[in-house]
């Protein structure tokens, strides 16, 4: 399987995983309720860590949980050990293999907390370490760069969010993902003529907020791991806390900004990066006002709850990364200096 | 007063608030005590974000305490609000102004949390929001680019972790930390005549890991504000799950590599990048065996434990940070697109 078969395959591994570990999941959830935790600490590196983020907007918005993002280096470097109460430790990773994230794990079950595997490897040493594992179901992934894991692994932390709050319309509205990222994946032939445009491109910012700030990240990380783009991502927020500074005409600028909460302002700063300091700009939305002020429009379907739209949204922006990849005459398959599974300590 | 000399007067402004914050500070961590907290919740933006990633290493690892950096927009525009429960809100501000890091205090304080504002400005909205105030005791600060604030920010982070635990050893340690920059900001000349080699450098990867990893974005932050250079922040192990592919020959890499528990597999590290990969190395630390390897070292006096040596290498940043955007022509005291204070909801 190529790069572009694991993009596509999205759909498919999307509702094996809402038909197989609905009822997992469901387990998991009235589990945590009976242990009245009140937070969560997560650890994760990489596109696990940028499924991350999402957990951490999505919890905190809708299951009223803090979510600490784990500071590995203190259990493995300093063994200096935060004190885990009431907290349920969740680890994200593809592999289940990188030894400091198992050591998170570890520690937390030695201190008695809960603790939570989400990981495409059932019988990873990551999973033996956890209490409960969320198989993602994805298969096996060959290319370098996650793709189709990444989207597992956001429908694993929107299904657990659903599943805690225990809401029948945020249930149907998770069966709707697999068949608007199908509707996504149909720009594929688009996003390969609008790709050329890229090809001199060698840095940008990518700008997203709340839910999306993932999709911010994850869309960066596969900007450099594929095309060797220096891509920095930003919260529309915290973007104009100085590094806007960097700003000059025609710098590229990538934005997904989807309907939603934060949709106004999001709009209100394209507009000013447009008319203002000229930037050059790529939209990903479902809003014409946000796609109209773009060189480079991507429609997404409509039909998503704001806090579904990041598993959407990285699908398009999948697709662009890796026109712009094969338009720069690149190796969408194995990027120089990287192999799938990395194992820091 | 120009940026310079409020790099300069660092050590200054450090010695005050040892001299006057040593007693309030003291008053704070006795009735966290008393509140039996036990967790961090914190909420800032741009560089005093950066120091809010020092307190969480330093937190966590000498308190016991998990810090979760706040969403602000789960605050401000999801209006869905985490439980806080046993939690310390805190809120790091130089203005103590902007109204979604306000925001988080309030809801802090309206759920019966205990509320901290670390801030330069002792009648602020946020520091009249908050149950405790620290005065970072700068002075005004007129350069747009946060200096002297983010070393005194640093410097009231350390000063309460050791105030919590109670240890005199770390307060000895403390007490050498304004000499000890003033050491530092000996290497002006030296910086200022090295700088000349990066006139044409638009891009570069900031590495750091543990209480370093903030000097990594800071650093970056400062190169991204002052020099329009597209500077990239990781911890080096994040850095090894995807964004090395993005290296190649003459690449320029800046390090922060003290010595201390991460030593050595930073050093790894840098060891491959020069040997291997054959980027162009900037290296701030401590160790010889780390300055060897750099194209341009810049050597950190000895004498701080590893836990302080974030305020030192900041300034040596700062000093590069200062002579790069002379060397390129560009306007140190009032970067583009940027107020001092920034108002984001």
């Amino acid at each position: 399987m190529s790069l572009k078969d694991e993009i596509h395959e999205q759909p498919a591994v999307l509702s094996k995983i809402l038909q197989s570990q609905a009822d997992p999941i469901r387990r998991i959830a009235s589990a945590l309720h009976a242990q009245e935790v009140h937070s969560v600490l997560l650890a994760a590196r990489g596109t696990s860590d940028n499924a991350g983020v999402y957990a951490k907007y999505l919890w905190g918005a809708y299951n009223h949980l803090p979510v600490a993002m784990a500071a590995p280096s203190l259990f493995s470097c300093y063994k200096k050990l935060p004190a885990f109460k009431d907290t349920l430790v969740v680890a994200i990773s593809q592999s289940g293999e990188s030894p400091d994230i198992v050591g998170v794990v570890e520690e937390g079950y030695r201190q008695g907390a809960p603790t939570l595997a989400i990981t495409n490897a059932v019988d990873s040493p990551l999973a033996r370490a956890a209490h409960a594992t969320i198989d993602i179901c994805a298969g096996e992934e060959k290319a370098v760069a996650a793709t189709k894991t990444y989207t597992a692994q956001l429908m694993a932390i929107a299904m657990l969010s659903s599943a805690l709050d225990g809401d029948d319309e945020r249930w149907r509205a998770l069966e709707k993902v697999p068949g608007l990222v199908s509707q996504t994946l149909a720009l594929d032939e688009a996003v390969r003529q609008r790709a050329e445009r890229y090809r001199f491109m060698d840095h940008c910012v990518v700008l997203g907020r709340g839910f999306n700030y993932a999709t911010a990240f994850e869309w960066a990380l596969k900007l450099k791991e594929l095309a060797y783009v220096i891509a920095d991502p930003y919260s529309s927020a915290d973007f104009q806390h100085g590094p806007v500074a960097m700003l000059e005409r025609d710098f590229p600028v990538l934005a997904v900004a989807p309907d939603g909460a934060v949709f106004d302002d999001t709009l209100a700063l394209l507009t000013r990066l447009r008319e203002e300091q000229r930037v050059e700009l790529l939209v990903i939305s479902d809003r014409d006002e946000a796609l109209s002020l773009a060189h480079t429009p991507l429609k997404l379907p409509a039909g998503l709850p704001e806090w579904l739209t990041p598993v959407a949204a990285i699908a398009a922006a999948q697709l662009f990364c890796y026109h712009v990849t094969r338009a720069k005459g690149l190796d969408t398959e194995s990027p120089r200096g990287l192999r799938k599974v990395t194992l820091t300590h």
